[in-house]
């Protein structure tokens, strides 16, 4: 099955490319409200589901032993950008689990800004594995490991207890058994496994409702939930997407990126769970695909409306900032999107 | 219509993602080898055509008044990376023109790589219109500018004597007249105007012949050619696909890419130009798409062969450099390209 083209990035009069992809809208009780495209078809979530990932942190209490705050445990659920705040947290929550960035089985990546990357380089310093996006989301690993009393070292091997106790949830969460042969390597080394995208909207309706979770999980899943949304800028930083969105919704909706163009997303309100895809992994078009979703599907307010715009639209800039052009949404995608809408 | 999937990114045993794109093989009598996709669509060149963009001039006679050395004119033809010989050469072609870095009208960009951009930060510099990958051929524009004698000012709006000339050499090359409708503006500020792939891929087959271009634009066309086989460091840099492949073919062919994913090439000894667009703008997947076009046309020797290798089949690679995937043509396109080869 082809994908439908669901963003356009326009130059002058023309459209230059385009963005293929799928997305499922799923309610709490695991009824498909939306779905475009081939959403049944298997997916690598990569980095867009490191809150159900960080769910055994705080299910098994190892969060609460550990001390972690609000800040940390958003962190744990970050794509961040590598700033000094974020590298700092990471580095205390390795040391609230007597460990250190040696720990990190995640390898060293260059902060995503350059003036985060400046900082280092006036300091004569290279990056380390506390600036690799995913530094917050390892710190919970070995914490978690170090509180079940298993060797850390290895903690990123499929067939360790915490990416086991992982699989186990995200199996849970998703209804969807995954065996190895749809199991790939993420790029900080940890196992990654293809659902459906319908799949893990469902894992995601139920995380920001609670609805069909045992009482232990629930509480686990507002307690991240929560976190997130009062700690946005931990889950990425300076000028992101899901940073930008969380601060501006104020608890409405959690939203999270990854890699190769996916993306998840929880709006309690509704009841509602998302999951999407970008065929060709272009984050600039996920971006616009998760925007476009919450601008339909959302009764917006003035400043929640003003921001959305400039995330459904966002300008295609020369060298000296003037507009060349604009990705946004093309029309056939709002159709189906508003076809979903609770009025028709 | 919906153009073929060509290149599959994998990760483990799946694909992640995938790219569509078109493609066009003339040979220099203009008559179609190969077309794949939709190759009659108007596309934004961008800068896969410096090196037709660089024709006036070398054909005004600007590039000897000048006294453009090879790497000078190569550079006229690239998106380098920004590294220190790169803005050097730059400065020196404006020096030659008796202007200096304030005359360029591209904008400012941070060097490619980290390397480059810290030497900046360490001498407490930021980037200006030197390290933008076009200031070479800025250079060209303003060096021409002042051999005709034009005010240089505005050398990048569509109306002035150096962007009008290059138009008119554009529309001789591809054949191809536009309109304004068809006219964008480049990330560099320069007007850009789309044309059809094929359009494009006859211009590059008449490029590395010469085949029915007038004397004087023949020897132009090989000025070009040649300070670009001499020096293909200056047309992009350290790991960068054009330099790789213009280094290890020594001659045998001319490529360029641009944004968005667009890729030209001259295949002299078959007498072809190539033209290609991925679909979504994706530059790994349309340096893939060239490679393979090249390893499918081209009879290649053993260093040929390793060289094209790599490119055709580069990995995925996690932060800790261990082999996650692959980017790959996909077997279909394969297919279709060879079908285009003279014994078939």
């Amino acid at each position: 099955m082809t994908n439908p083209a669901l963003v356009d990035v326009t130059r002058g009069q023309l459209t230059e490319s385009l963005h293929r992809g799928s997305v499922a809208v799923v309610d709490a009780g695991g009824k498909l409200v939306c779905g475009v495209g081939d959403f049944d078809a298997r997916v690598f979530p990569r980095s867009a589901i490191k809150a159900l990932q960080a769910i055994p942190l705080v299910e098994s209490g190892a969060a609460e032993a550990l001390d972690l705050s609000d800040a940390e445990l958003s962190l744990a659920c970050a794509s961040h950008n590598g700033e000094e705040v974020h590298a700092n947290s990471a580095r205390v929550m390795l040391m609230k689990a007597g460990l250190t960035e040696d720990d990190l089985e995640c390898g060293p990546q260059w902060p995503k800004r350059m003036e985060d990357a400046a900082k280092l380089i006036l300091a004569d310093e290279t990056p380390c594995g506390l600036h690799n996006n995913c530094s917050g989301k390892h710190a919970g690993f070995l914490g978690l490991a170090k509180v079940m009393g298993v060797e850390t070292k290895g903690y990123v091997e499929p067939s360790h207890p915490v990416q086991r106790e992982i699989r186990n949830v995200m199996e849970q969460m998703t209804g969807d058994i995954v065996s190895e042969d749809v199991c790939g390597t993420d790029g900080c080394s940890i196992p990654t496994y293809a659902s459906p995208l319908n799949s893990f909207a469902r894992a995601f309706a139920a995380f920001g409702t609670g609805e069909g979770l045992e009482p232990l999980r629930q509480d686990a899943a507002q307690r991240i939930f929560d976190a997130c949304i009062n700690e946005p800028y931990m889950v990425a930083g300076a000028d992101r997407f899901c940073t930008k969105v969380m601060e501006g919704f104020r608890g409405r909706v959690f939203v999270k990126t990854g890699a190769e163009g996916v993306f998840c997303a929880s709006i309690p309100e509704l009841g509602y769970g998302v999951a999407l895809k970008c065929d060709d992994g272009a984050t600039r078009a996920a971006e616009v695909m998760m925007a476009t979703v919450l601008e339909v599907m959302l009764e917006l307010d003035e400043s929640e409306a003003k921001l959305l715009d400039g995330l459904v639209n966002p300008p295609v800039l020369t060298r000296r900032g003037a507009e060349a052009g604009v990705i946004r949404p093309r029309q056939e995608f709002l159709q189906m999107l508003k076809g979903a809408l609770p009025a028709n």
